[in-house]
């Protein structure tokens, strides 16, 4: 339904040009602009600074990034390939730590690679174009599969609430929380959407708004400390949210609030589904005590969007990107595979 | 300890004048700026622009206003007088629905003008000075007493958590949630507070971090949905909140978010308490459902403070200024005539 729509993938490879498109998020919803990147530089702006976010996306982008990189690697000497390589990984890697997707592609490029040891350096960089593309249209089918489990939770004319932006906006098409309205949508459904607005970045005034209304579903969007009250009024029938790291145990890592929404939706007796890949579920992390949360600018705060500073300089600010949820919280896993409770997974 | 600090008392009225003096508290954190008011058409833009707020505030205001506009009715007929006290009062009252305290003071100076009735214009115009400066004094003294009955509840080097603002902006002096911390540093305890922003009008970002930390009290800002993941780390000894009007059965309407920090706190075990004074007290609203909500215009949340609008115009956006905390929820009411259950009002 994006295509007819006419919006371009958020994340895509252009395998001629050797070059990793983005749509740049951090002009929307006031303006559409495509951003073509070839340099590690600018590939680690573009993560750093949210141009490109969601954990799906980020992992796409960073996957089709690797492969743009080596196809510049000007050398026919495996060992020296292969140490630029691993290299570029590291640093793409460090841009984000919470998000399981980035590692998880970047091993899967790095893997690929590995595989071809031995077989020339153009073979293997031919291999990598191959693989990320995989990766990118891997990601809509993922996502896609996700919106049809979703998708059958669904009645016509439900109200659903979601936090920050795990739609299309998220992924490379459809997104994994919003698949499920989407899906829904392209088999006759009406489905609104509450969308919380996600301070401190908005991710979801800015991008879930935009995206959901674009594709003509009802949106309604409210603060961060709305929710409750909406809730209460008895109209949602159940909670979607992306997910950025699963961990072993079913503990949840996703954008800020998420945990909150979980608490509320078990008050209020509404079930809680966290949309995500399998790629994001890390079996190597008992526990969401062991996710690493990424810590934030103060300035994001403060000042950010503001015409002004809206906060003294004497207070301190604590700005954490993400919180876990428990897996008790979690009703189930809504992921490619099917619907998992936190100990199925 | 305001007073030590220099700060101005947030309203006051200047009885040589006739004038209400106001901080202009839509210019906070940048400019500390006194506004004197003599005309209605002033006195209610400046309560619907949230110049002044906070419960309170708004009734102090609203009586001391009142006192103004009677001080230049050029009338000697008490009949007349009367005719455009009421309708002045009504002006006054249709400001904002949602708090008990405005139309409680302006229910005062008319009670405490018709007493008078009969006794001659002027002799009723100084009553109502003597009555609105004698409401400005008892809201100092109620908002001491909340703090007293507060302090005791804190134990040196605690941390509370606090939403809006119900500090010293939000009444004469002292506040109401902010009261028992105030009182307590001047005991020489140390007390911090995790301050939440509260979206969309950000009192907490621009006004509790101001006035706590110009008074010398360690704040951290957050963003609302942060609550939780705060509250889940353990250090969180109490929530105090103000409160806008309470029924008759114990629920309280307050800033929109609060029924989220009660429902986080029960989750938690962390006591939650409504600081107020009894004239917030409403015992002919029988109970939550009975409260009108003041909904607010979509463009606070849609462009308000920023640079640029950041939602889509394709979007709803739904805004209401308070919700209602169930007295389930409520550990407690501190008021001015002590700690009381909501059962205990």
């Amino acid at each position: 339904m994006l295509k007819e729509n006419g919006l371009p993938r958020t994340v895509t490879l252009d395998t001629a040009a050797a070059e990793l498109v983005i749509i740049d998020q951090t002009l929307l919803p006031a303006k559409l602009k495509l951003l073509r990147l070839s340099q590690i530089e600018d590939m680690c702006e573009a993560i750093k600074k949210l141009r490109v976010r969601g954990a799906p996306a980020i992992g796409v982008a960073a996957a089709a990034g690797l492969y743009c990189l080596a196809a510049r690697y000007v050398t026919e000497n495996e060992e020296e390939f292969f140490s630029k390589l691993k290299s570029d990984a590291d640093t793409l890697n460090a841009t984000r730590p919470t998000a399981r997707n980035l590692s998880w592609a970047l091993e899967e490029m790095l893997g690929c690679a590995e595989s071809r040891k031995g077989q020339g350096v153009s073979t293997i960089k031919n291999a990598l174009k191959v693989k990320a593309k995989d990766m990118e249209e891997q990601d809509v089918a993922v996502c896609k599969a996700i919106g049809e489990y979703g998708a059958a939770l669904l009645k016509d004319g439900d109200t659903v609430m979601t936090v920050c932006n795990a739609g299309a906006l998220a992924a490379v098409e459809y997104g994994t929380a919003l698949a499920p309205v989407y899906v829904a949508a392209e088999k006759g459904k009406t489905v609104s959407v509450y969308s919380l607005e996600t301070r401190p970045l908005l991710q979801g005034a800015r991008l879930t708004s935009y995206e959901l209304t674009e594709n003509g579903i009802n949106t309604t969007l409210i603060c961060d400390n709305m929710a409750s009250s909406v809730l209460a009024q008895g109209n949602i029938s159940a909670i979607f949210t992306g997910c950025d790291r699963v961990a072993a145990n079913g503990d949840a890592a996703n954008k800020i609030g998420t945990y909150m929404l979980a608490i509320l939706a078990r008050h209020f007796g509404i079930p809680f589904y966290i949309c995500a890949p399998y790629s994001t579920v890390d079996f190597s992390t008992k526990t969401g005590k062991d996710i690493i949360i990424e810590q934030r600018s103060p300035e994001e705060i403060r000042s950010l969007w503001y015409r002004e500073s809206m906060v003294t300089e004497k207070a301190n600010i604590y700005n954490p990107a993400f919180d876990v949820t428990p897996a008790e919280l979690i009703t189930a896993f809504i992921t490619e595979k099917g619907i998992k409770k936190p100990d199925e997974l």
